[in-house]
């Protein structure tokens, strides 16, 4: 008999054509177990479903929906299934489910309700950039999505760089926004503090830069526009 | 021609007959192209290597160590073979390269070197705990290990409860001292905060308990003693 769960699955972080090189091989067990599948909208559910499975199983299963607008009321109605015995799924568009994207909420009336909840692993942009930033790991603090007002987010950034001094800070930005938030690094870091971008990470056009601010000012930026991209700074003496 | 570059590979967070389930199949390709491998102790390494090979090749690939004790000439040493064109691996004792273990010197030095590196995804304790604790991980601090010494401890632990107001703390602790860091925790924290404990990530075994101080408290405690473990807190109000 089939175990009622909700499943954290991942997803990739990038077009790719083929997920096996990127996820691991539980998750096309569990996706193939699966009697419903919660996503950020339709269409990406449908689209992660016909990943492991033949179409016309993958537009048999159930696809419902939790993004950042959905309510308390809403995460009940979507635990339902599972309280009553079902196998679903929750898939956020890119990555692992909750680091910065939906699904903890989910997960905390999950564990209230006493329903068994299963974590896969996969990628993560979080965890690939501070392995390719040299920067240590050792202790990192991750901010999600800065002010988008300028003075706000410049006060933010002193902040970081004070924090920066012990631990590793990482952060993102809405991809369309990259370039202005590496203008306001730039401006407002200290010469000597480390500065790493990585962008397009698990793609062929994957980069990632590491150096002290005061050599960033001095070289050609790289085109990191509307492109998925983590920033991270670091005293790194 | 095979690429030169440091491949900073996955490893498991438990012992597991088969990796297959748990690393992502480009993991496999990487460990067959590789000319030698780093790892923090000889025996981890070649039975990290038999994972993915038939003995007699296992045996027949280089292994160089890198561990806490590594110093900067020894990473220049390590390094050396990559600089010449090679491509070697690092791979850490469980988990993550880098992630609260050994390798963000080696990446470091390459990043100065010039030589390339790669990541690839895998299971991480931290980003596992985090997805299962029902905490928001919109952003979230990973501190490693809280000062040994009780008292030090039990202000750090009060530190944190008031970051915990804004943002999921994650911290660990030698397996060896978990039930004493739980004692801490439960005698130091305020009644209202939420606390986590996850072990055993991976394992059948697993578990993860998410509940407010003031249950912990009236609720017989988990066996976590000698178990991977991770503690996480928040105000997840």
């Amino acid at each position: 008999m089939k175990k009622a769960a909700l499943l954290l699955l991942p997803n990739l972080i990038a077009e790719h054509k083929h997920h096996a090189p990127y996820l691991p091989a539980s998750v096309d067990k569990a996706v193939l177990s699966l009697d419903g599948l919660i996503a950020e909208n339709p269409h990406a559910g449908r689209r992660y479903l016909k990943r492991f499975m033949e179409l016309r199983d993958a537009d048999s299963v159930p696809i419902a929906i939790c993004n950042k607008h959905s309510g308390k009321e809403d995460i009940d109605f979507l635990l339902e299934p599972v309280v009553e015995g079902q196998r679903w799924g929750f898939v956020s568009d890119g990555g692992l489910p909750c680091m910065a994207d939906p699904g903890a909420q989910l997960v905390f009336r999950a564990r209230q309700l006493g329903v068994a909840v299963q974590a896969f692993s996969g990628p993560s942009s979080i965890t690939l950039s501070l392995m390719l930033s040299g920067f240590s790991a050792q202790s990192f603090c991750f901010h999600g999505y800065l002010p988008k007002e300028q003075q706000a987010r410049q006060s933010h950034i002193r902040q970081l760089e004070e924090h920066a001094q012990q631990t590793t800070q990482i952060f993102i930005e809405a991809p369309h926004r990259n370039a202005h938030l590496l203008e306001d690094l730039l401006e407002t870091l200290s010469p000597k503090t480390w500065l790493c971008v990585t962008w397009d990470l698990t793609l062929a056009s994957q980069g990632v830069v590491t150096q002290p601010v005061e050599v960033w000012r001095k070289t050609p930026l790289p085109s990191i526009q509307k492109k998925p991209a983590t920033f991270l700074i670091s005293a790194a003496t």
